[in-house]
This record gives C-alpha cells, sequence and structure tokens, in this order.
C-alpha cells in the first residue's frame, strides 16, 4: 500500500497497518495512518539511518496513533550473498532514542531461507522486541517471497529456539 | 602489523598472530603468515564480500598454516550511528563456504561501549564460535580504543549472559 | 509532495511535476502524475538501482504520460566529504535501457556549492540531457539548502563552462 | 605487488610503481615505496573515505618520496551495473585537502568497456590530471581485465574527445 487513500479500506480489514520499506518517507501515507486507529508496523528505509527512520515514526505519532512499532528489515549492501544487510544494531542504537517497540524482520533481510533462523536468534538475542517471519501455509505455492519462507514445522521450531533465548536473557 | 618482515619477530612474542581488516588483501602478509607455526586471526575487509574473506583464507592456508580463525568485525556503511556495520548474517553465510571458526569483534564494529554487550549477544546467538572484546585493564587510560572497551566486571556480566545464551542454545 | 491528492493541485500551479528521492517507490503517486499532463522529474532513489529507477518510470507511463526526465542526485554512500555519492555512471548506463532523458542534480549530490560547478562540468561531459542547479536570486535567505546554492553570477560562469563543452563534444 | 621485499625489483624495471586499491592500507609496502625513486600511483581503497586516501600518502611521502598521484578508481557500491561506482566527486574535494596530482580510472570502477569513453570525458571536465585507461595492444588475449580494455582505435578517438574538452575548460 503506497496510497493515503487506501488506507481507510485496509484499515477496515486488516489488525495492523504496515508501511513498506520503500514508503518509509512518504509522509502522505505516513499521516493517513497516524489518523486510523490500527496500530502500524513502520519497516525502515533501505537507506535511512536510524534517525530519519525513528523522525519518521514521529509523522504517524503526531496525527495521533501512537500504536507504532518499528522494524528493522536490512539495509543496502555491496555483497550479493544475501538480499540486504541485515543492521542488528540499529535495535540497541534505536532503543536510546525512543520507546517504541522494536520488531526485526530476517525474512525479507536474507531473502532465502536458510539464514532467517539464526538471524532470528540474534534478533531476540540483541534485544529485539518481536520477529517478523514469513511463514505462508505452503510456500511452494506462495506468490511472492516463497524462497525465504519457513514451513510451519521450521517455524515451530524456531519459536521453541526463540523462547529459550528469551528465558536466559530474563534477569 | 603490515609488514611480513615482521612476522617473525610477532611470532615470536604472540600467541596468535591477527591480520587486520586493512590488511585482508595484503597477500605477502597472508603468506608469510602462513609459514609460521602461531594461529592466525583473519578480520574480514571493511568492503569484502564473504566470499573475498573465506578466499583471503587460502593464502595463509596454501602456505601450510591451517589454524585459521575468521572475525567479522563490521562494514563500512552510512549511518554514523555505529562505526561500522556489524553484518552477523555474514556468519552463517560464511559456514556454508568453509569449516573455519568464526569469531566477532563487536567492540571495533561499534566503536562504542554501550552497544557491546547486545551486539555480543547476538554474536553467540546467531552462531558464531566467538567473540573479541576489548577489556583493558585500565579503559581511561587505554592508549586506542578506550571509548568501545568494557570494564572487567561489564565484562564478567556480559560472559555470564553469554554463557546462558549457549547453554540455552545446546541441543 | 508525497500525496496523490495533491497533485491537480500542484499541476494547476507547476510547469513541471517533480518526484524526490524518497518518493522514487510511491506507486501511488507515480500513477497519479502520469494521469496528469506536466512533464515530469523523476529523481533516484538513495538506494535504488539504475534498473530499479527506469521500472519506476514505468508506473507514470503506463498511465499516459511519457513525458518523463530521469534525475541523478546522488546515491547514499560512507564518505561524510559530500552529501552523496553521484553516481554519473548511472548517466550511460541508464542509456543503455531507457530513451528518456536524463539529468544530473549536483546541488542535492554534493550539499555544498563548492564542488558544485566541477560536477556539473562532469555531467554534461558524461552524456546528460541537462542539470538541476540551485540558484535562488538570495542565497542567504534561502528557507533551505542554501549552503548548496550557486549565486546568479556564479551560474552564469558556469553556464558559460558548459556550453563550452557542450560544444567541444558536439560532433 | 603487496609485499616490501619485491618494490626494489619492481623500481629497478618499472617507470612508475603502482599500489593498488586493496593495498592502500598496506603501511609496509607504502613506506617502501616510499624510500625508492619512482613516482608512485596510489589508488583510493574501496571503502577508504577521501580523508583516508590522503592520509595514506603520509606514508610514503614520510619517507622521502612525493612523486605521487592519486588515483580515484571507483569505491564499492550496491548495484550491480557496474563494478565499482566511480566517485568523481573526489576529485574536487581531494584538491582541497592536498596538491598531489589527482587520476581517474574509469576502466577498473566500469569493469566494462562501454561506458568507459563517458566516464573518461566526465573526469577531464571534473578537474582530473590525468586519467588511466586500460588499452591492451590485443584486447581479445589479454590475460586479465579484456572486458574493460579499448582498442587502439578507440583509445584514438578517445583522446581526441578529451584533448577537446581540455582546451574546452582552458581559462
Amino acid at each position: 500500500m503506497t496510497d493515503p487513500r487506501d488506507v481507510e479500506m485496509v484499515a477496515s480489514y486488516a489488525d495492523m497497518v504496515r508501511i513498506g520499506t520503500r514508503n518509509m518517507s512518504n509522509h502522505a501515507l505516513l499521516r493517513e495512518v497516524g489518523r486510523q486507529p490500527r496500530p502500524v508496523l513502520l519497516k525502515r528505509g533501505r537507506a535511512a539511518t536510524i534517525e530519519e527512520w525513528v523522525d519518521a515514526a514521529e509523522y504517524v505519532h503526531s496525527e495521533g496513533n501512537s500504536a507504532i512499532v518499528l522494524v528493522e528489515r536490512g539495509i543496502r549492501g555491496f555483497d550479493p550473498a544475501a538480499r540486504n544487510t541485515l543492521d542488528l544494531a540499529a535495535v540497541p542504537l534505536a532503543k536510546q532514542i525512543t520507546h517504541l517497540p522494536l520488531m526485526v524482520d530476517p525474512s525479507h533481510a536474507a531473502g532465502r531461507k536458510d539464514i532467517v533462523p539464526a538471524l532470528a536468534r540474534a534478533a531476540v538475542a540483541v534485544g529485539a522486541d518481536g520477529v517478523l517471519i514469513d511463514v505462508p501455509p505452503t510456500p511452494e505455492t506462495a506468490l511472492v517471497d516463497g524462497a525465504q519462507a519457513l514451513t510451519p514445522p521450521e517455524f515451530a521450531q524456531l519459536m521453541d529456539e526463540l523462547r529459550r533465548i528469551a528465558r536466559a536473557l530474563r534477569p
């Protein structure tokens, strides 16, 4: 979704509204989602500094919606081994300048499923408040992003690992 | 150390020989450390792909020294919030193309101590075989890198966390 | 302008409609400017490949407006010496995959006026069809971007140089 | 050449000594070429800031050799369309902090011959003191870099264009 005129319709069906990485600076869209009641996932732009990303949330917040979750999903890098460079330092760095919850999306960062579990574990260990994992019921028939999706059994195993890390870090 | 003529002298004192990020492609130096018996820490170049980094280890190995540890220490990025962009995906990606042990250096990646513990936890969770942490006995009088160094008590607390994560991930 | 609902109003006053670098992938906006008759300046996103940039023009074109000018204005880089890294190779590379005219914006790339003339000369020499130069009548009172703006006399001198380069390259 | 022990031999045959991009920070090599009489080509590292590049020349100069030419040859970027991102702004920016001559190497930046002439023209227009162009007598049998090399007739035509630009910019 890039059009502010679609926000009302989307919000009437969705539990949460997502702003994609290519629209982090689409201020009209940010303001429009700030005027509706659903919580907002705000993905970091591929070339956005941490400060620019946190600032973007202000466009949503200033319209009255403070239910915002920031999502680190990888920045543009030079190595073709992964689709993007997941910047996990962004989690503790952003936490110093905002109280908003922070999630990590290892699926879109990697673009390949084999390293998604390792990145998800790192996300929990670095202090993320949650992870976004692609788990279509039938990855082989997914219209997009099939290569990065976990199967339900793989996801169940990963969740078990993530819970153990979270417990290990509990004070 | 950048001079192959210094290798013998360094190796006569040091337990391990370190090749810094700016010399990952200094082939004369790589070959020379390949001809001495101490284990070698090979840091990833700031603009090196994972493949180029693993290939650099071949220069050491081809001279007979196979005791090589690869170290991810951050690549050059656009965000001034941290000194480098720690690329933790490099750990599982490199493990697919090499059997060499892989360590992560969060201190040099961050250049600031406040996020070092979080990055070290993430390094263990992503599958690193070890971490390099700057811990001078007296950080305030360290000649270099004081800003990124942990005190001994901070280090002790971090080690406790790292052990708990490692245990949580044990099968 | 990021809001498609503003396009009609803007187009009623402006001679040309500009899509800024942060909205190169704002598809709703691209489609809306494709439905109005003014020519469109489409700036390259800071992290967009040349292929993604040329593809973005398709969103405008597919709605019926083919009067599109592509503008290279610098990509995100690691060196703080300039605000962005002007990618002049993008001009000949883009010309291989599109027939649209290509302009270069050295003012926004540099963020500082001292190197704007040199970059503008290079833009003409590399084959750009035009340059965008910030020249407010009174730079010292400009609301934004004053540091990168040329004065009218500086601009006149630059135009003289650019004409001489263009003539020198005429077959 | 990466080994300081090879410098004397190389200098006994070569008219000029080249330090490649991967060895810009090989300080032992820089110091050694500073102790011999041949002029030195110092290529910018792929992830080096302009300041780091100019600083590297100090290692040569401090040993007594001030015949140094700095060469911009492209920095690491995210777009696979070219091998590197040629940073032509580096020429006027470096000229503000050094009096050393500055050349541009469009062949290695591009990695493909089709855009070499356009980049060479831009290099002259931006103020470079020279260009490095790959022109093997027989490109089809060149051992390396054949894809980026011009034939002698292509080179002759390019030189004609470069002379015309240089003349056009003469005060």
